[in-house]
Protein backbone atom coordinates (compact mmCIF):
# COMPACT_ATOMS: atom_id res chain seq x y z
CA UNK A 1 0.00 0.00 0.00
CA UNK A 2 1.02 3.44 -0.53
CA UNK A 3 2.39 5.11 2.30
CA UNK A 4 2.18 8.79 3.11
CA UNK A 5 4.32 10.54 5.39
CA UNK A 6 3.04 13.61 6.61
CA UNK A 7 2.58 16.52 9.12
CA UNK A 8 -1.15 17.38 10.17
CA UNK A 9 -0.59 21.55 9.73
CA UNK A 10 1.05 21.08 6.29
CA UNK A 11 -0.65 22.39 3.29
CA UNK A 12 1.54 20.56 1.01
CA UNK A 13 0.93 17.44 2.76
CA UNK A 14 -2.78 18.14 2.84
CA UNK A 15 -2.64 18.64 -0.93
CA UNK A 16 -1.87 14.93 -1.01
CA UNK A 17 -4.28 13.51 1.33
CA UNK A 18 -7.33 15.76 -0.67
CA UNK A 19 -6.24 14.46 -3.99
CA UNK A 20 -5.82 10.73 -2.66
CA UNK A 21 -9.58 10.78 -1.05
CA UNK A 22 -10.44 12.38 -4.24
CA UNK A 23 -9.65 9.74 -6.17
CA UNK A 24 -10.11 7.07 -3.83
CA UNK A 25 -6.98 6.02 -3.27
CA UNK A 26 -6.52 3.65 -0.07
CA UNK A 27 -2.86 4.75 1.74
CA UNK A 28 -1.33 4.37 4.83
CA UNK A 29 0.00 7.60 7.07
CA UNK A 30 2.75 8.71 9.27
CA UNK A 31 3.00 11.23 11.15
CA UNK A 32 6.69 13.02 11.05
CA UNK A 33 6.94 16.15 13.50
CA UNK A 34 8.60 18.85 11.34
CA UNK A 35 8.85 21.10 14.85
CA UNK A 36 10.91 18.05 16.59
CA UNK A 37 13.28 17.95 13.80
CA UNK A 38 12.06 14.81 12.55
CA UNK A 39 12.08 15.42 9.27
CA UNK A 40 16.30 15.81 9.57
CA UNK A 41 17.24 12.90 11.60
CA UNK A 42 19.50 10.46 9.49
CA UNK A 43 16.15 7.86 9.69
CA UNK A 44 14.17 10.02 7.40
CA UNK A 45 16.96 11.94 5.66
CA UNK A 46 17.32 8.39 3.85
CA UNK A 47 14.52 8.67 2.65
CA UNK A 48 14.38 12.16 1.30
CA UNK A 49 17.97 13.89 1.09
CA UNK A 50 16.28 16.93 0.86
CA UNK A 51 14.32 16.49 4.25
CA UNK A 52 10.81 17.47 3.92
CA UNK A 53 7.23 16.44 3.88
CA UNK A 54 4.99 15.25 2.30
CA UNK A 55 7.34 11.97 0.91
CA UNK A 56 5.29 9.35 -0.34
CA UNK A 57 6.42 5.91 -0.79
CA UNK A 58 5.39 3.18 -3.47
CA UNK A 59 4.67 -0.14 -2.55
CA UNK A 60 8.13 -0.96 -4.53
CA UNK A 61 10.35 1.10 -1.82
CA UNK A 62 10.23 4.19 -4.36
CA UNK A 63 9.89 7.62 -2.94
CA UNK A 64 8.86 10.29 -4.31
CA UNK A 65 9.47 13.63 -3.06
CA UNK A 66 7.73 17.44 -3.72
CA UNK A 67 3.93 17.99 -2.70
CA UNK A 68 3.32 18.75 -6.42
CA UNK A 69 5.41 16.24 -8.30
CA UNK A 70 3.23 13.78 -5.87
CA UNK A 71 0.43 15.49 -7.10
CA UNK A 72 1.55 14.47 -10.65
CA UNK A 73 2.15 11.06 -10.05
CA UNK A 74 -1.48 10.29 -8.40
CA UNK A 75 -3.24 12.17 -11.16
CA UNK A 76 -0.93 10.81 -14.20
CA UNK A 77 -3.79 9.36 -16.63
CA UNK A 78 -6.55 10.73 -14.49
CA UNK A 79 -8.63 13.88 -15.95
CA UNK A 80 -7.06 15.80 -12.75
CA UNK A 81 -4.09 15.97 -14.94
CA UNK A 82 -4.87 17.33 -18.41
CA UNK A 83 -3.23 15.51 -21.28
CA UNK A 84 -3.97 18.52 -23.59
CA UNK A 85 0.01 19.81 -24.35
CA UNK A 86 -1.30 23.05 -23.41
CA UNK A 87 -3.33 22.31 -20.77
CA UNK A 88 -0.57 20.47 -18.88
CA UNK A 89 1.70 23.24 -18.95
CA UNK A 90 -0.85 26.13 -18.16
CA UNK A 91 -1.60 23.24 -14.72
CA UNK A 92 2.30 23.19 -14.29
CA UNK A 93 2.60 26.99 -14.29
CA UNK A 94 0.23 27.10 -11.81
CA UNK A 95 1.95 24.57 -9.47
CA UNK A 96 5.29 26.35 -9.80
CA UNK A 97 3.53 29.69 -9.23
CA UNK A 98 2.41 28.31 -6.12
CA UNK A 99 5.80 27.34 -4.94
CA UNK A 100 7.39 29.87 -6.04
CA UNK A 101 5.42 33.25 -5.41
CA UNK A 102 2.66 31.85 -2.98
CA UNK A 103 3.86 29.25 -0.74
CA UNK A 104 7.09 30.84 0.16
CA UNK A 105 4.95 34.12 1.23
CA UNK A 106 1.50 32.70 2.31
CA UNK A 107 2.73 29.29 4.02
CA UNK A 108 5.83 30.14 5.61
CA UNK A 109 3.93 33.57 6.99
CA UNK A 110 1.42 31.18 8.80
CA UNK A 111 3.80 28.64 9.76
CA UNK A 112 5.49 31.39 11.78
CA UNK A 113 2.00 32.95 13.17
CA UNK A 114 1.07 29.53 14.07
CA UNK A 115 3.72 27.26 15.43
CA UNK A 116 5.09 29.70 18.12
CA UNK A 117 8.19 30.65 15.93
CA UNK A 118 9.92 33.33 17.57
CA UNK A 119 9.81 36.60 16.06
CA UNK A 120 12.83 37.21 15.82
CA UNK A 121 13.75 40.88 14.07
CA UNK A 122 14.84 39.41 10.77
CA UNK A 123 11.68 37.16 10.49
CA UNK A 124 9.95 40.37 10.97
CA UNK A 125 11.62 42.11 8.20
CA UNK A 126 10.88 39.04 6.43
CA UNK A 127 6.77 38.97 7.20
CA UNK A 128 6.88 43.00 6.13
CA UNK A 129 8.79 41.23 2.66
CA UNK A 130 6.33 38.63 2.65
CA UNK A 131 3.26 39.95 3.19
CA UNK A 132 3.02 42.01 0.18
CA UNK A 133 4.70 39.64 -1.94
CA UNK A 134 1.27 37.18 -0.71
CA UNK A 135 -0.90 39.44 -1.46
CA UNK A 136 0.62 40.44 -4.98
CA UNK A 137 -0.01 36.58 -5.73
CA UNK A 138 -3.49 36.25 -4.51
CA UNK A 139 -4.10 39.40 -7.00
CA UNK A 140 -2.57 37.32 -9.54
CA UNK A 141 -5.02 34.49 -8.69
CA UNK A 142 -8.21 36.96 -8.40
CA UNK A 143 -7.38 38.29 -11.89
CA UNK A 144 -7.33 35.06 -13.45
CA UNK A 145 -10.34 33.51 -11.86
CA UNK A 146 -12.22 36.35 -13.58
CA UNK A 147 -14.75 34.58 -15.96
CA UNK A 148 -13.25 31.21 -14.55
CA UNK A 149 -14.54 28.48 -12.55
CA UNK A 150 -11.08 26.58 -12.37
CA UNK A 151 -7.27 27.57 -13.02
CA UNK A 152 -7.08 25.27 -15.98
CA UNK A 153 -9.73 24.35 -18.26
CA UNK A 154 -13.24 24.08 -17.15
CA UNK A 155 -12.73 21.54 -14.53
CA UNK A 156 -10.47 21.27 -11.64
CA UNK A 157 -7.18 19.94 -12.20
CA UNK A 158 -3.99 19.40 -9.40
CA UNK A 159 -3.66 23.18 -10.36
CA UNK A 160 -6.30 23.59 -7.91
CA UNK A 161 -5.38 21.26 -5.86
CA UNK A 162 -2.17 22.83 -5.33
CA UNK A 163 -3.72 26.45 -4.91
CA UNK A 164 -6.10 25.07 -2.86
CA UNK A 165 -4.05 23.77 0.25
CA UNK A 166 -2.53 27.35 1.62
CA UNK A 167 -4.84 29.43 -0.26
CA UNK A 168 -8.18 28.64 1.77
CA UNK A 169 -6.13 28.66 5.46
CA UNK A 170 -4.39 32.24 4.16
CA UNK A 171 -6.55 34.01 6.78
CA UNK A 172 -4.36 32.26 9.85
CA UNK A 173 -1.42 34.09 8.37
CA UNK A 174 -2.74 36.97 8.52
CA UNK A 175 -3.93 37.57 4.55
CA UNK A 176 -7.06 38.81 4.45
CA UNK A 177 -9.17 37.12 1.39
CA UNK A 178 -12.22 39.51 1.59
CA UNK A 179 -10.62 41.65 -1.50
CA UNK A 180 -10.62 38.74 -3.53
CA UNK A 181 -13.98 37.30 -4.15
CA UNK A 182 -13.37 35.38 -7.33
CA UNK A 183 -11.18 33.44 -5.06
CA UNK A 184 -13.34 33.51 -2.05
CA UNK A 185 -16.16 31.25 -4.76
CA UNK A 186 -13.45 29.36 -6.45
CA UNK A 187 -12.70 28.28 -2.61
CA UNK A 188 -16.34 27.74 -2.11
CA UNK A 189 -16.61 25.70 -5.52
CA UNK A 190 -13.40 23.56 -4.85
CA UNK A 191 -15.01 23.07 -0.97
CA UNK A 192 -18.40 22.20 -2.13
CA UNK A 193 -17.15 18.61 -4.39
CA UNK A 194 -19.01 15.59 -2.57
CA UNK A 195 -15.45 14.30 -2.66
CA UNK A 196 -14.00 17.18 -0.33
CA UNK A 197 -12.42 16.92 2.91
CA UNK A 198 -10.98 19.39 5.78
CA UNK A 199 -6.79 20.09 6.09
CA UNK A 200 -7.56 18.81 9.51
CA UNK A 201 -8.95 15.31 8.45
CA UNK B 1 6.63 31.25 -34.99
CA UNK B 2 7.23 30.99 -31.06
CA UNK B 3 8.44 34.53 -29.48
CA UNK B 4 10.62 33.94 -25.98
CA UNK B 5 9.98 37.16 -23.64
CA UNK B 6 13.73 36.57 -21.96
CA UNK B 7 16.65 38.57 -19.89
CA UNK B 8 20.36 37.68 -21.11
CA UNK B 9 21.68 36.70 -17.78
CA UNK B 10 18.56 35.29 -16.18
CA UNK B 11 19.03 30.91 -16.20
CA UNK B 12 15.33 30.76 -15.91
CA UNK B 13 15.04 32.10 -19.50
CA UNK B 14 17.78 29.97 -20.62
CA UNK B 15 16.58 27.09 -19.77
CA UNK B 16 14.30 27.39 -22.31
CA UNK B 17 17.03 28.86 -25.01
CA UNK B 18 18.77 25.50 -24.35
CA UNK B 19 15.66 23.74 -24.55
CA UNK B 20 14.69 24.92 -28.12
CA UNK B 21 18.14 25.01 -29.52
CA UNK B 22 18.09 21.07 -28.53
CA UNK B 23 14.66 20.51 -30.24
CA UNK B 24 15.85 22.17 -33.12
CA UNK B 25 12.58 24.43 -32.69
CA UNK B 26 12.87 27.95 -34.55
CA UNK B 27 12.37 30.84 -31.97
CA UNK B 28 12.12 35.26 -32.38
CA UNK B 29 13.49 36.78 -28.85
CA UNK B 30 12.00 39.67 -27.22
CA UNK B 31 14.79 40.59 -24.80
CA UNK B 32 13.21 42.29 -21.26
CA UNK B 33 15.49 44.37 -18.88
CA UNK B 34 14.12 43.09 -15.43
CA UNK B 35 16.80 45.39 -13.71
CA UNK B 36 15.02 48.57 -15.02
CA UNK B 37 11.22 46.94 -14.43
CA UNK B 38 10.50 46.07 -18.08
CA UNK B 39 8.54 43.06 -16.09
CA UNK B 40 6.48 45.48 -14.40
CA UNK B 41 4.96 47.83 -16.99
CA UNK B 42 1.21 47.83 -17.60
CA UNK B 43 1.99 46.15 -21.18
CA UNK B 44 3.97 43.37 -19.71
CA UNK B 45 1.43 42.66 -16.85
CA UNK B 46 -1.05 42.47 -19.62
CA UNK B 47 0.78 39.00 -21.05
CA UNK B 48 2.39 37.79 -17.32
CA UNK B 49 0.13 39.42 -14.22
CA UNK B 50 3.07 38.00 -12.34
CA UNK B 51 5.75 39.75 -13.94
CA UNK B 52 8.43 37.64 -15.03
CA UNK B 53 10.51 36.21 -17.33
CA UNK B 54 10.87 34.11 -18.97
CA UNK B 55 7.15 34.07 -20.88
CA UNK B 56 6.63 32.06 -24.04
CA UNK B 57 4.10 33.35 -26.49
CA UNK B 58 2.80 30.72 -28.82
CA UNK B 59 1.94 31.53 -32.49
CA UNK B 60 -1.87 31.43 -31.47
CA UNK B 61 -0.97 34.65 -28.63
CA UNK B 62 -1.36 32.32 -26.09
CA UNK B 63 1.15 32.74 -23.12
CA UNK B 64 3.07 30.42 -21.05
CA UNK B 65 4.66 31.09 -18.00
CA UNK B 66 7.30 29.88 -15.34
CA UNK B 67 10.48 28.51 -16.46
CA UNK B 68 9.56 25.32 -15.94
CA UNK B 69 6.01 24.73 -17.54
CA UNK B 70 7.72 26.18 -20.30
CA UNK B 71 9.95 23.24 -20.67
CA UNK B 72 7.05 20.99 -20.15
CA UNK B 73 5.18 22.63 -23.28
CA UNK B 74 8.42 22.05 -25.04
CA UNK B 75 9.25 18.70 -24.45
CA UNK B 76 5.58 17.19 -24.18
CA UNK B 77 5.62 14.40 -26.47
CA UNK B 78 9.20 14.13 -26.64
CA UNK B 79 12.29 12.02 -24.63
CA UNK B 80 12.71 14.98 -22.77
CA UNK B 81 9.71 14.70 -20.43
CA UNK B 82 9.07 11.36 -19.35
CA UNK B 83 5.67 9.60 -20.15
CA UNK B 84 6.17 6.61 -17.57
CA UNK B 85 4.44 7.54 -14.70
CA UNK B 86 7.37 7.47 -12.24
CA UNK B 87 10.23 8.97 -14.35
CA UNK B 88 7.48 11.58 -15.42
CA UNK B 89 6.45 12.38 -11.63
CA UNK B 90 10.72 12.47 -10.50
CA UNK B 91 11.39 14.70 -13.29
CA UNK B 92 8.91 16.83 -11.72
CA UNK B 93 10.58 16.25 -8.24
CA UNK B 94 13.65 17.70 -9.26
CA UNK B 95 12.22 20.48 -10.89
CA UNK B 96 9.75 21.56 -8.19
CA UNK B 97 12.95 20.62 -5.91
CA UNK B 98 15.04 23.53 -8.55
CA UNK B 99 12.41 26.09 -8.26
CA UNK B 100 11.79 25.89 -4.10
CA UNK B 101 15.25 24.98 -2.82
CA UNK B 102 18.12 25.87 -5.21
CA UNK B 103 17.13 28.73 -7.44
CA UNK B 104 15.85 30.45 -4.44
CA UNK B 105 19.42 30.52 -2.77
CA UNK B 106 21.54 30.02 -5.69
CA UNK B 107 20.38 31.90 -8.18
CA UNK B 108 19.13 35.04 -5.69
CA UNK B 109 22.38 35.28 -4.29
CA UNK B 110 24.20 35.31 -7.88
CA UNK B 111 21.38 37.84 -8.91
CA UNK B 112 22.20 40.55 -6.42
CA UNK B 113 26.20 39.91 -6.32
CA UNK B 114 26.07 40.30 -10.16
CA UNK B 115 23.36 42.76 -10.80
CA UNK B 116 24.88 45.67 -9.03
CA UNK B 117 21.90 45.39 -6.00
CA UNK B 118 22.93 46.92 -2.70
CA UNK B 119 23.51 44.83 -0.58
CA UNK B 120 21.48 45.98 2.50
CA UNK B 121 21.97 45.04 6.33
CA UNK B 122 18.61 42.63 5.60
CA UNK B 123 20.08 41.30 1.94
CA UNK B 124 23.27 40.87 3.76
CA UNK B 125 21.30 38.57 6.20
CA UNK B 126 19.45 36.94 3.50
CA UNK B 127 22.70 36.01 2.13
CA UNK B 128 23.69 34.06 5.10
CA UNK B 129 21.07 32.35 5.13
CA UNK B 130 20.50 31.27 1.71
CA UNK B 131 24.33 30.47 1.33
CA UNK B 132 24.43 27.14 3.64
CA UNK B 133 20.94 26.06 1.85
CA UNK B 134 22.26 26.54 -1.85
CA UNK B 135 24.89 24.17 -0.35
CA UNK B 136 22.39 21.89 1.24
CA UNK B 137 20.81 21.84 -2.35
CA UNK B 138 23.90 21.01 -4.11
CA UNK B 139 25.12 18.18 -1.48
CA UNK B 140 21.09 16.79 -2.19
CA UNK B 141 22.79 16.86 -5.92
CA UNK B 142 26.13 15.20 -5.30
CA UNK B 143 24.06 12.21 -3.06
CA UNK B 144 21.74 11.79 -6.16
CA UNK B 145 24.29 11.69 -8.89
CA UNK B 146 26.55 9.14 -7.19
CA UNK B 147 26.22 6.63 -9.76
CA UNK B 148 23.76 8.33 -12.10
CA UNK B 149 24.22 10.18 -15.37
CA UNK B 150 21.54 12.43 -15.43
CA UNK B 151 18.76 13.32 -12.85
CA UNK B 152 16.02 10.98 -14.10
CA UNK B 153 16.61 7.17 -15.94
CA UNK B 154 19.69 6.66 -17.90
CA UNK B 155 19.22 10.04 -20.73
CA UNK B 156 18.67 13.99 -20.08
CA UNK B 157 15.49 15.37 -19.63
CA UNK B 158 13.97 18.57 -18.32
CA UNK B 159 15.21 18.00 -15.20
CA UNK B 160 19.17 18.09 -16.18
CA UNK B 161 17.68 21.31 -18.07
CA UNK B 162 16.22 23.03 -15.15
CA UNK B 163 18.92 22.19 -12.67
CA UNK B 164 22.30 22.55 -15.16
CA UNK B 165 21.09 26.61 -16.05
CA UNK B 166 21.86 27.89 -12.37
CA UNK B 167 24.26 25.42 -10.92
CA UNK B 168 26.58 26.15 -13.71
CA UNK B 169 26.81 29.36 -12.57
CA UNK B 170 26.59 28.85 -9.43
CA UNK B 171 29.86 30.05 -8.35
CA UNK B 172 29.14 33.67 -9.76
CA UNK B 173 27.27 34.11 -7.04
CA UNK B 174 30.21 32.46 -4.43
CA UNK B 175 28.96 28.97 -4.46
CA UNK B 176 32.11 26.98 -4.95
CA UNK B 177 31.59 23.78 -7.13
CA UNK B 178 34.77 21.99 -5.66
CA UNK B 179 33.78 20.16 -3.10
CA UNK B 180 30.46 18.49 -5.44
CA UNK B 181 32.82 16.41 -7.71
CA UNK B 182 29.82 14.56 -8.71
CA UNK B 183 27.75 17.86 -10.02
CA UNK B 184 30.63 18.42 -11.83
CA UNK B 185 31.19 15.32 -13.56
CA UNK B 186 27.38 16.01 -14.46
CA UNK B 187 27.81 19.49 -15.43
CA UNK B 188 30.75 18.41 -18.04
CA UNK B 189 28.22 15.74 -19.38
CA UNK B 190 25.64 18.13 -20.25
CA UNK B 191 27.60 20.76 -21.58
CA UNK B 192 28.94 18.04 -24.15
CA UNK B 193 26.03 17.41 -26.13
CA UNK B 194 26.52 18.45 -29.27
CA UNK B 195 23.77 20.51 -29.15
CA UNK B 196 24.40 22.58 -26.12
CA UNK B 197 24.21 25.98 -26.02
CA UNK B 198 26.13 28.38 -23.58
CA UNK B 199 23.76 30.62 -21.07
CA UNK B 200 25.36 33.91 -23.08
CA UNK B 201 24.02 32.88 -26.21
Amino acid sequence: MIELFDSPSSGNAYKCRLLMHKLGLPYTRTVVDIDTGQTRTPDFLARNPNGRVPLLRLPDGTYIAESNAILCWLAKGTPWLPDDRLEFAQAMQWMFFEQYSHEPNIATVRYWLTHGIEITPLRAQLIDMKRPQGVAALGVMEGHLAGRDFFVGSRPTVADIALYAYTHVAEEGGFALAPFPNVRAWLARMAADARHIPITD
